[in-house]
């Protein structure tokens, strides 16, 4: 067993925004790559509406291609109950549900309110436990809100505290643009982790400011184990005004691995996923100089 | 007063290692915005040789130019008591003195032996305090060494001890390659601040994996109050192999303000000056997209 889990979201966040049409083969090959440094789960897609996110309109074609790797745990994000029948029909390990901690942005991202969108997911959760799929309720804007600024722990947590009790099976903590500062991902991270009691808690991180690293490192101390990244640091949500790259795996795994903590990936294997990543992504967001002993 | 301090080394690390040659005025330009956003302390030049660093043939120049700013502390690495001759004949608060924690990157860096290269640090500290000007002694690859690997705290340490008794008024510890992570961060820094008593330590970060912010919160946990950065990241030693970008001001300051810690800055006027530091640098390493209410 690793120290710590991550989870490579590349396929979907890192790719989602791009205006560049990236080819069902090539995210397929992203995947391949991911697996190929030992990376088991994946965010490979999501079924949003082609319509709102057309990168992603070959979401049951990406699920059924990568349904051939057998040691794959598939997520795909489904944004709505119409989603989720879509994903339900291929392999599939779990379904990322997302919320915001804020009704403004809940309302711009998703069209419902907060309220609303947690009805859907606990009928969501009836569901997928009859279906044998598991479950995760991320909540957006976690740290601060593009349009209503701060965010109160409190906010946070009554939303963990309702997840929990509906039943899924992972929490995720999102700093959807990139605002966190250390400090606040401690304080915000052991309280979750607290209520969140058995529930695995992941957290998600940007690097807008060049502070992905730092929150990290902020959560790891705060007793967070499980993390999604992106490799080569492609991604940004298309609907959270200046939300830039996602904390790369590679560099979260260059900091446990220097510290000896074991994430069970192979670091050479990744750099070239996040090569490859970099090479079909038209942002690079980074763009980081890479030297690094492989 | 400030809770912290940065020093801004742009002008002197961040363009050194330029293929484009930037010329005297656009220089002092850049020291100027410094100072527009509240930085006093700033390493405007170095006294190099012009063979090794064309990039820095018009030190004296600089020097000269920004003699003007009144409340300018103006600092410029002198690598060798030559260098210091040339720069003392202008209004200069401080010299910077390099060493290294390794003997195989001092010779490739200043060709001299630790030792060597003491005895000459220990000369310059005689004459700069007859001439009034201040001396601060940087150790290089104070966390790990692209030529000898690791560094073992020791070999600072008994270095900062040295230059302690040698009197000097500040002492630096880098991460010149950018390798450090947060625990060894936090480790050394806390031993170096005990050795290191009354006199100033400050620490220099490279953003080479993007943990620059990550180690700059775990030397503040350390105890760390004086940082060298560089607006809009750019910079990277010449002679270092794989070295990439300081860690950028603005990304610190972003982190201080956000945790309630005065830097005494104008975050806006930051990014006028990181955008101008960006104009200038044919790099711009990180090319972050900054999006942050001004």
């Amino acid at each position: 067993m690793a120290d710590v889990k991550i989870i490579d979201v590349s396929p979907r966040d890192g790719l989602q925004n791009d205006s560049k049409l990236i080819s069902t083969e090539e995210k397929v090959n992203l995947v391949k790559h991911l697996m190929e440094a030992g990376l088991s789960s994946v965010e490979v897609t999501s079924f949003v509406h082609p319509a709102k996110v057309p990168q992603m309109a070959d979401a049951s074609a990406v699920l059924e291609a990568v349904s051939e790797f057998n040691d794959l745990k598939a997520i795909a994000l489904v944004p709505n109950l119409i989603g989720y029948e879509r994903a339900k029909e291929h392999v599939l390990s779990e379904v990322n549900w997302v919320s915001s901690a804020t009704e403004t942005f809940n309302q711009k991202n998703i069209g419902l309110t907060i309220d609303e969108n947690f009805s859907q997911f606990v009928r969501l959760v009836e569901q997928a436990k009859q279906d044998g799929i598991k479950t995760c309720f991320s909540i957006a804007v976690s740290f601060g809100c593009p349009y209503e600024g701060e965010v109160s722990e409190e906010q946070v947590l009554s939303l963990v505290k309702r997840v929990k009790e509906a039943g899924a099976d992972r929490i995720g903590i999102a700093d959807t643009i990139g605002i966190a500062v250390p400090q606040q991902v401690e304080s915000l991270m052991k309280k979750v982790l607290e209520v969140a009691g058995e529930t695995p808690v992941t957290i998600h991180l940007h690097d807008t400011r060049g502070l992905g690293s730092a929150n990290a490192y902020a959560a790891y101390q705060a007793g967070v184990r499980i993390f999604e990244t992106s490799v080569s640091g492609i991604g940004g949500c298309p609907f959270a005004p200046g939300a830039a790259g996602n904390l790369a795996t590679e560099d979260l795994v260059y900091l446990f691995h220097r510290m000896n903590i074991d994430t069970g990936l192979d670091f050479g294997k990744l750099l070239d996923a996040a090569d490859y990543a970099a090479s079909l992504s038209s942002k690079n967001p980074l763009g980081r100089i890479r030297h690094v002993e492989r």
